[in-house]
């Protein structure tokens, strides 16, 4: 497996995280990136639709989900800082937030292909959070 | 009690959030403001001090809590978007970073100025964030 | 007048950034997290109405200018790391935001509350940018 | 070319933004939140750093670009609510940022590798933000 740029400098910082495996926080800092991203440009996409009325929902959750999503990968990416007690609510913060957001997104699905990306930028980055959880534990 | 801009925003929104009590919202809204400032503030400061090498701890303790507070700020501001399962563990969140910034800086205080202050600022946080955990059970 | 907690701490930092007047950077640190937050509150309110329809653009000139103002604030916050290169683009960036969420928040102000407070945020937001600018020079 | 998520998703968006070609966007959305990542992860490894005294430039400045890619990301998002008042001085903010982060960077890259990747992210960063001001002329 290739490293990302992101994996490549958490490897050469002199502070180490609450994670032992440098590759799970690393796909952890670039799901959650990857998640504001995706759904910072769902929420507008949907304030775009005919049927805006209809998605007020999913513009809500999407923009809870983009804050989070942002914080999270910007404190991951620090692991000198990395603090358990800060981290792990944070997590759980973020994964309900995913889990909402993909929810919403996931019943528009097969109507807005913006949607349908959204949700499953959610699931990844559900599951990066959840596998650095379990990996403090 | 004269009610604060956001305060009064809160009041005219047709969304009731989270809390019942949109002084206790409002409050939390405004210290976690005001903290992300202090703590960016405070970073950048002990940054300047010759003893930099002596307060990296704290310059950490800064950037976590300024972040996290900034995105509490932002989506307790939000009443139509909050959800208890996502609001809970946020709160948690920067309430264990409020206290470790807080403890971190008040061992500078009588040293640094703006160490007291931001000690100062994240206790209102955390007792405004607090307050807020209370009023959702 | 009195000192803000913000003007305390950038009167106590080791150092000095672009604004020679700190009264003048304080405020507009306390009026671009006053507009953040305000233009947040805003969005959300406006996803409640009952006709979201008409002010999707409304929503949008909110989170462009909360995204913008919160950024804004936060780098002023460390006048260690001023850069007038950054700071002056950065600034217009804010203002003219600001001026574009304002104009659309005044067309619904005799209608909605949270929209006549919004608009006042940000042309606060907008006048503790310009006279920053004007200190620059 | 293979379309990243968030190029799939500007397709699939209603609006279309200032810039007629979504390749471009897409990679400058890729490219900020990179840095952003990059930035935040360089300025917390050399806090790690034995030299802490002799980087606060660094850090100072990783931090600087940090937050205004990030902010840059999560707009240049949003083609629905994008005004070229706001985004051009954002996007030469965001220029600004990145030269001044990589010049200072690039210092330190023969030392410190986190240092080598972070000039790197930020180049990149300032190449797509180039592209997509060209594109608006």
């Amino acid at each position: 497996m290739t490293r990302t740029t992101i994996g490549a400098m958490l490897a050469s910082s002199p502070a180490r995280g609450i994670a032992a495996d440098l590759d799970l926080l690393g796909e952890a800092v670039e799901a959650a990136g990857a998640c504001a991203a995706a759904c910072s440009a769902c929420a507008d996409a949907c304030l775009g639709e005919p049927t805006t009325a209809e998605l007020v929902r999913c513009i809500r959750s999407d923009l809870v989900c983009a804050e989070l999503c942002a914080a999270t990968a910007s404190l991951l990416a620090r692991p000198g800082a990395h603090d358990a007690d800060v981290l792990r609510p944070l997590l759980e913060a973020c994964i309900a937030a995913c889990i909402a957001c993909a929810e919403e997104c996931e019943r528009h699905a097969g109507m807005h292909e913006h949607c349908r990306l959204c949700a499953e930028a959610c699931r990844r980055c559900e599951t990066a959070c959840r596998d650095l959880i379990a990996a403090l534990d």
